[in-house]
């Protein structure tokens, strides 16, 4: 059997790749809806993510409500505040220019949580690292994200909330935990580069230098 | 503008659609090397996920020497015992007979690791949830695992490890987490279903289950 046989064609290969480098975080909506075939296939594409023992631990809240968006959109401003209090000088400056979020502009929100509880105390291959629960959770995210770029479709992730109050707001039970937030639409476009990189806050390390053998820190390669 | 006018050709939505459905967790290979060239395009893949701040939190160990392995699967074995301890009767003699790890048959390990200090202090974004670096390492990981399916390859997550005893063993510092032990390779085949399905340890959930809409535990969207 030859080792390659398993792999994609070319063009195919391109279409993974693309979702890849050209997925963005979105905080620039079009007010045009989500059709429901795409909505359905981009929650497919997350719920076949690998999960720790199977166990599937995500659910997946699609909002429309203005009410309810409301509430997460001031729930956004008064974490947004206390971060933005973090940096100063230039920092500061050039964080108050950005748009960090477009709860309300687009035409849905999605919040991905995680629940521990399913498939019981015991799940197969999670009994020494509790948390692969949410690891597996970020796995669905991911694929959400790379699906809906492949569609057209923008995603931005709003990490700017206080978690504790976003569960009262989507009455969430105690024991599942929101894992991520998520801005879904149209966008006008797709930045060539991700928007922090582009406004200089911080660059895209190379990746050569996040590479290590055998052990932590060893730089060289051994035979 | 067009809605749709970013989204991709069918067939290049089938490349990304193909790698997110025959993705699976693998635990068997072949002996064949990576080759380089193969190696770093899915590196990169990884490494173009998106993170909180641009905080590219992630470094890969590309492990190798056999010696470093031998004591990972040490561990694994400790960790499978204790796990497998805590099923009994029909499930324990399937959990017994279920190979969970390939880490010395394959010819690649890598730890994909978290380092929560990179960017300093404050990271943008991170402020409300900081566990957000750990969720981006997540979303590396998944890059990872669907640009190694595209090129033929196979990865499989031990997820049963001891972490204290594996940052000893990969010599890794106190402040950063290792989010994933992966096992890459190329694999005799990729199973039609995920392995825990097949075997009929646990059933995939109908996606329409796991969705709410507003609020958690409505089912039923409103106009």
């Amino acid at each position: 059997m030859q080792k390659s046989s398993h792999q994609f064609s070319e063009l195919k290969k391109e279409g993974l790749y693309d979702a890849i480098y050209k997925r963005r975080d979105v905080r620039e909506f079009l007010p045009d809806p989500v059709p429901e075939d795409v909505l359905a296939r981009i929650l497919n594409a997350a719920h076949h993510a690998g999960s720790v023992g199977f166990m599937q631990p995500w659910n997946f809240l699609i909002i429309r409500d203005k009410q309810v968006r409301e509430k997460v959109h001031q729930n956004f401003l008064r974490a947004n505040q206390k971060a933005a209090d973090r940096f100063s000088g230039r920092k500061k400056e050039l964080y108050d220019s950005l748009k960090l979020e477009g709860i309300l502009e687009c035409p849905i929100n999605i919040c991905v949580t995680c629940d521990s509880s399913r498939l019981g105390p015991h799940v197969l291959g999670r009994d020494s690292i509790p948390e692969t629960d949410v690891f597996s959770t970020c796995c669905a995210i991911q694929n959400l994200w790379l699906a809906a770029r492949a569609e057209g479709l923008g995603i931005g992730w709003v990490s700017i909330l206080n978690v504790n109050e976003l569960k009262v707001e989507l009455k969430i039970p105690e024991h599942i935990l929101p894992v991520a937030y998520l801005c879904v639409g149209y966008p006008e476009k797709f930045l060539e580069q991700p928007m922090l990189e582009k406004v200089g806050w911080a660059k895209r390390m190379p990746v050569e230098e996040l590479i290590f053998h055998d052990v932590w820190g060893n730089r060289s390669e051994q035979d």
